[in-house]
């Protein structure tokens, strides 16, 4: 991570002291919306710089998108309560924007913090990360198709025209339980505990209006959205994310992230976000031969070259025969059937991360990808998945969650998330 | 964490990669047992020093008890498959500590690693912590009391005699699938990606002999084990483990963790681990009172102090009484109950981890603490808690995961864990 491209700022806890105290001195928008605050403390402290990270929540692009992807994930979904109408989902995005100010900031949530106004009160806020810093927390919100339902809340005429559930695919196998919801929050951090307690205390304002319809735990980032970054490994084992698209691609993340809008003011700027839970057959895996996992992926286990030759990032000669007759990059490969030359040319943002969570009764563990996506149009997404209906790589994952938000434009201080919404 | 006590090493990648290839010229055994390498790279690079964290798997005692806490924690148990006998529960012992002593230096495990050595064979790793550095991982072993039944393995004249099963308590609502087990492996790293990796590769080796039970992932530490740790905070909001025996209270230590081996060799110098998995009804205990929280705990939520004033690390005065009557450290508190005044001096060393996983279909979040102590015998943490079935605490907590396992010695290079156990 890097200062360069104004994204990104640390500010030692000194520094932060001053910026909770209301001390704005110094503050300033940078290139890419990010706050930007001259470090005030001593620069040789022994807190982990990553610590001290802070995104702005303000932009014209929500944060969480092309932001350097942090080490951690907590991912929520809500369904909205029965009696929830339009005038209480606007509160509650109102709230939701004014809490999320503060949390990216290392801040508690509320009037009272987390150590209480009146000890014959509850604390605002749940305060488990009263001690640890801002992390890098980026907090994303997405809307989900059924808000816009004709006849729930008045919002149909304001339904960007792609905002329609995924069709089928093959091979999933979809568990409706930890799939789709009204709402989403996207949080990520360098510590879990930030990312989980920017969630619990969102969920806790929702009270009455919306709850947890699921929720997602992920560790390991399985790519990167920034040349500063290098490439991590999916529990494949293999690098994954080695030719996402990178914040430093402006005018790719126009082609290929950012909405113009679909005529919805709310989304101009927007994108939207697909999520897909893949759980992974590790046992099963783990004894495929190196032969056979690297034709599945169409890349070595260790470099990550293409098959064709090179080195990591050696873009793919597909037209490569191999010795053995064939391509050398198989035609049934990952890296071949999602690779934008066999998709019209569409590429998308990911940014996942690898999940574990317990284990069946007959000692598998239970592991995977929980994989997020941002496009300018889910057919983005559609194209690919429908061209990986092909891939060697189904016999060994399974997708078991999948979900479909659109993410509004980004904010400016005193406007609330969506707010075109309602006007 | 410090080298000042000569328990932990950061070693550049520069001087990781001598120490792969053999060159362990200036390694020897800090005063604690731990390897002390002397860093051979450039110290301003930019790796975070705890990536490059080793802490030697030899010495008297494992380590993972008194090695200040990592930042995460994979646990899992194991039971043995039906046809496994005492040779080859022996055998797996010994392939375990071999893989071990690889892992906790960052290396991957098996003759090929994880780039596999023929291409027509399953690499020996599984090759997601490749690029990772060791991370401060620790591999800690330990043997159930049901390995010792008579008639099963012929070893029920090894087994110490208090290695017994933990008897009921109050309140508790255990899960079989998440209780007991043959065998323990406690995992703990700055990296989770790391941790699940010495797991997942150690399930792998035991295939056919032994299978995974029940395996939890946890985060953010909720004790310290040195005076160069600050307190964390628990799910509750709370400061956890003020009052942990740390490892720089040598005496403390030998007075109530390290056992004398009760006349089994394998076990001198070994601990018995317990674990409690403790859900936390969070949503409850965020609508309560910040007075009722801290009348809870008996600490102040903020500061950490106890309710008869000071500062966190000011001696609970249990006897001073309160202005509205009563003890200003309330008798059905926390803090009191489990004080070693009122359990006849007895204390534990605590190693427990917060979790998160999932919700229920209220949307209620699943969260708690994973309670991990070390104590030189069961009835330490047995005595604690039956005291406990007074804690009002009670009310927003459950215990629904047990284990008790016994914690082998630490062994020298060329021996391997439990080695006494067959001769």
């Amino acid at each position: 991570m890097s200062g360069a491209d104004g994204t990104v700022t640390r500010i030692s806890r000194r520094g932060l002291i001053g910026l909770i105290g209301g001390t704005a001195a110094g503050v300033g928008l940078g290139a890419a919306g990010a706050l930007a605050v001259e470090a005030a403390g001593d620069p040789s402290s022994a807190v982990p710089t990553d610590e001290q990270t802070v995104y702005s929540f303000h932009g014209d692009h929500q944060a969480g998108i092309v932001t350097p992807v942090q080490r951690h994930l907590y991912f929520a979904t809500f369904d909205l309560t029965a009696r929830t109408g339009r005038d209480a989902l606007q509160s509650l995005l109102m709230d939701w924007t004014a809490a999320a100010e503060q949390l990216v900031q290392g801040r508690a949530v509320g009037k009272t913090g987390a150590v209480g106004g009146s000890p014959l009160a509850p604390p605002d806020d749940t305060g488990e990360a009263l001690d640890l810093g801002p992390n890098g927390l980026t907090i994303t919100f997405g809307l989900g198709p059924a808000l816009f339902e004709p006849g729930r809340l008045g919002l149909e005429d304001r339904r960007p025209a792609r905002l329609t559930p995924l069709p089928s695919f093959a091979f999933e196998l979809l568990d409706p339980a930890i799939s789709d919801g009204d709402l989403c929050i996207q949080a990520c951090a360098n510590d879990p505990q930030v990312a989980v307690h920017a969630i619990r205390n969102l969920t806790r304002i929702a009270f009455g209006r919306a709850r947890i319809r699921w929720t997602q735990l992920g560790y390991g980032r399985t790519s990167s959205t920034s040349r500063s970054q290098t490439t991590p490994r999916n529990l494949l084992g293999f690098k994954d994310g080695t030719r996402n698209i990178l914040a430093e691609e402006t005018d790719e993340l126009d082609r290929h992230v950012w909405s113009d809008g679909e005529g919805q003011a709310w989304f101009a700027g927007g994108t939207y976000l697909v999520t897909r839970k893949i759980q992974m057959l590790i046992e099963s895996w783990d004894r495929a031969r190196l032969e056979e996992q690297e034709a599945i992926i169409g890349r070595t286990k260790g470099e990550g070259a293409p098959l064709s030759g090179g080195s990591e990032y050696t873009p793919p000669d597909f037209a490569m025969h191999s010795t053995a007759g064939g391509h050398a990059i198989p035609d049934d490969s990952h890296i071949r059937l999602a690779h934008p030359d066999f998709n019209n040319g569409q590429r998308i943002l990911r940014r996942g991360y690898n999940y574990v969570e317990g284990n069946n009764n007959l000692g598998q563990i239970s592991a995977g990808l929980f994989f997020i996506s941002f496009q300018r149009s889910p057919q983005q997404f559609i194209d690919i998945q429908n061209s990986l209906a092909k891939d060697r790589l189904n016999e060994y994952i399974r997708h078991i969650g999948s979900s479909l938000f659109a993410v509004p434009r980004g904010v400016r201080p005193g406007e609330y998330i969506a707010q075109d919404l309602f006007t």
